[in-house]
This record gives C-alpha cells, sequence and structure tokens, in this order.
C-alpha cells in the first residue's frame, strides 16, 4: 500500500519536521520504496516535487526534508506500487485543473474494478486505480457543477459520497486539496493531529529527530497534520474512523462528516 | 519578457549544464527575477520544479543545477513578468492533461487583448496573458479534436496555426511538449543547437563552466536544446525567423513550418 501526509495551516508553515519522518517510511522504516511526491500550495499555485526513486535515497526527497517550503496546505506520498508499474506517471500526488483551480490528490489502498470508472472529462496518463478514481472524482464533480459550484465547502458533501462509492471498490484512504480546502476520507488508516498554542516539543517515531514548536510558531498558528499512521511518538494523533470524512480549512476541522 | 529552454533527446539526458546558464540570467546575467520552473519528462510522466524567486538564488534550482534528472523532453522558464504578479500560479511552465497525457507550455512575450481568447475546457488559474494563451490553444485543441488527434504529429500545424493567431497579438515565443514531441514557435528570438557525434567541448556564455560532451555522451546521442538566446560561446546556434516553428522528437527536428 502507501502512506499519505497532508497539511492545513492558517499561516504558511513548512514541513520539513513531518516529511522527515515520512521520508524514512519510503525505503526504510516502511517499504513504501516505489516513488514518492508532495504538492506545497502557495495561494492558488502549486508545486510539486516528486520522482519514481525510494524517498528514503532520493535527493529531491533530501532537499524538500531540509529545505523549508512555507504552504497552507500540502499533499505528499511514499507508494508501495500494488496497480500501475513504478514509473513517474504512476507516482502521487496527481494533479489537474479543474474551474480555474489546481486539484491536488492522494491515495492509498487498493481498488478492484477500477477499470468501468466514467472519466469523461478527465483522463488518467498513468496505469493506476488510483489515478483513475481520481478523474473519476472530477468528471462527475465537472459534471455535476458545469460552472463551478456555489460553495466549495457544500461540495466536498458530493466527495464524500463518491468516496463511500470508491470505498466499496476496496480501500480507499484519500486526500484532495485545492490549496484552500484539504478533504480527508478514511477508509482503513488516517490520523491527524492540529497543533496550536501552547506549542510543545514533538519527536519524530521513525528517526531521532525533535523540534520545539513553540520555538518555530506564533501563538496565533494553527497546523493540522494528516498521516496514514502517526509520525510522532509523543503526542496524541486523532483517529478516523472507516467511512469518516473531515474538511480542514486554515488548519482547523470546519466541517466532519 | 522571459527566457525559455527546452530539450529533445533520443536517449534520458541531464540537462544541468544548460539549466545553470540559464539559472544565470534569473537574476544574475539576466533580468528574468521573477519567477523560474522547469518541467522534466519522463515517459509520459513528467516532474517539474518552480517557484516565483529569482533562479540565480534558489535553492531549489541550485539542485536542478547540479542534479542529473535524466530525461527525454524538458520545457523551462524564467521569467520577468509583465502581465500578471509576482507569484507561484504565475511561474511557467504550465501543465494541463489532455487525451490521457500531460501538455507542458512556457511563453516567452507580453499579448494584448487576451482577456477575449476563448478557453472553454481549460481555464486559466493564475492571471498572465501566457497561461490563458496556453488554455486557449488546449481548449481549440480540444474542440477539434475531441477524442485525440490521429496523428499527433499532423496536429502540430494546427498548433503552427494558433500561434501565428496569437502573434498577431504581440510577442508570442512558444515551447510545447507532451514527453514525445518538442514544438517551438518564434515570434522574435528562439535559438536552438542539435548535439551529435563527434560530440566536443561546449563553453556557457553566463558563467565560466564548460563541458566535454564526448565525455557525457555515448556516439549514437541526439541532444536538441532550444534557448532564447544561445547558452553557450563556442558553438554554432541556428536562430528561427519570425513565424517559423519546429517540432523535435527524439532530438531531431521532424517538421519544419
Amino acid at each position: 500500500m502507501c502512506e499519505l501526509l497532508g497539511m492545513s495551516a492558517n499561516v504558511p508553515t513548512d514541513l520539513c519536521f513531518s516529511f522527515k519522518g515520512l521520508r524514512e517510511r519510503g525505503g526504510n522504516t516502511g517499504p513504501h520504496k516505489d516513488g514518492w511526491g508532495i504538492a506545497f500550495y502557495q495561494g492558488k499555485g502549486v508545486t510539486t516535487f516528486k520522482d519514481a526513486m525510494p524517498s528514503y535515497q532520493s535527493e529531491i526527497a533530501a532537499l524538500v526534508s531540509h529545505y523549508p517550503i512555507k504552504s497552507t496546505s500540502v499533499v505528499g506520498h511514499v507508494r508501495q506500487a500494488n496497480r500501475g508499474h513504478v514509473a513517474l506517471e504512476n507516482t502521487h500526488p496527481f494533479t489537474r485543473e479543474l474551474w480555474g483551480r489546481y486539484w491536488t490528490y492522494a491515495h492509498n489502498g487498493q481498488l478492484t474494478g477500477y477499470e468501468d470508472l466514467p472519466c469523461d472529462r478527465f483522463h488518467p496518463v498513468g496505469t493506476t486505480d488510483s489515478e483513475r478514481a481520481f478523474c473519476f472524482i472530477l468528471s462527475e464533480l465537472a459534471k455535476k457543477y458545469p460552472h463551478g459550484p456555489r460553495s466549495r465547502k457544500q461540495m466536498f458533501s458530493v466527495v464524500k459520497k463518491l468516496s463511500d462509492r470508491l470505498r466499496k471498490l476496496g480501500v480507499f484512504n484519500l486526500l484532495l486539496s485545492d490549496g484552500d480546502f484539504l478533504f480527508c476520507y478514511c477508509s482503513t488508516k488516517l490520523h491527524y493531529i492540529t497543533r496550536r498554542a501552547p506549542f510543545s516539543v514533538a519527536r519524530l517515531s521513525d528517526i531521532d529527530v525533535d523540534i520545539d514548536f513553540a520555538k518555530e510558531t506564533t501563538p496565533n498558528d494553527v497546523v493540522t497534520v494528516v498521516a496514514t499512521m502517526p509520525l510522532t511518538c509523543n503526542e496524541q494523533w486523532q483517529g478516523l474512523l472507516t467511512g469518516q470524512a473531515c474538511l480542514f480549512q486554515a488548519g482547523e476541522c470546519i466541517k466532519q462528516w
């Protein structure tokens, strides 16, 4: 399978600390050695780093783990290939433009019967079940809202229903962002933590690194990190239940299903 | 204005040498300090590095200039903002998926009246004339070939005609790739060089760096590099004329208009 990493924050925040932990799971403390990727939003723009190498060994991943890219919304992934061979075009996250916004998506899980998912507007470039499911979701949204939804917040209720449909095809843990919102859907495993003042010291589970967030933040910062499994060993992460979804904006959980 | 950098090669080739030269023009030897980006294709997949900082100072650009990312098709850009403020969403190159392929585009120039270009299928995320022109080109192609063209090579004749239309709105130097093909259109300034055996030593114009391609290549390698202005000072680059276009595949110029 794979592991997911997401972030939603109310101020541009770097994710070096968390990515250091995730990176280890890409070939060292975890078996997810078949590529990795991470997308950082800045305003409506997004920049994505990815390659088909194990993140643990990737020089690009090394840069991302030490170079602070400030962002308010992040979608990341380390891959263990099941559907689709190891190749750049099969490496998450995937991005498409819809309604003049970039939508970025990463999936953990495995689907069967995904070949029949209708994708009339968006087409997969690679051969993964994941990208097909992404194109299905966006195609359905484009059909339902040809000129865009009046409320993007409400639109995510449709994404929740589509996720429920996809979960019937297998395991479907999902991160989806447009830069403003971070939508998370749990099929089997997904955890999050919201950090706010008073900040304290956090210690990674996968590598001997800790950080004192009190020194890195201001008292008004609110930062939520989402991951398949908790990335730190001394904090209380919240686990999502099967079929549960959360919508984050500016670090806060603004809607749950 | 801006500067463009493209590559087409018959074997996966890194572009570190050329990018080292281009990078200098992003704030040091050139005024193009308002962001930079470069997209590397590997098969049908593409990975893009970009940020809104001057490439000359960007740590990400430093990585790209020394870390050999092997690719057969590359589209790069350093930006001097005219239309659209300095921001990640206004940073070239731009990518969209059409017919299950990623299309990547960079533009050098400035257009007037671009706000009226029809974009029914693809929509700009940022506010540049460049991205609007890109969305116009892809929207027109999607309309003309709803299920994709029979021959992508022939399809570029349509891109040539659309480029002629755009040139009437101002300066329109263009690079466009889908990973297989690299299409180049010259409005005012565009040069290319095709390197093949016997390879020799090349020296950058913008920084005191040279390379002996004979040591870096095999005798069958064919690599074309396209740039706004020649990047080396000891080689003969070919200048394109106003309204001229070239289509490269696997390093060779396979069509000219």
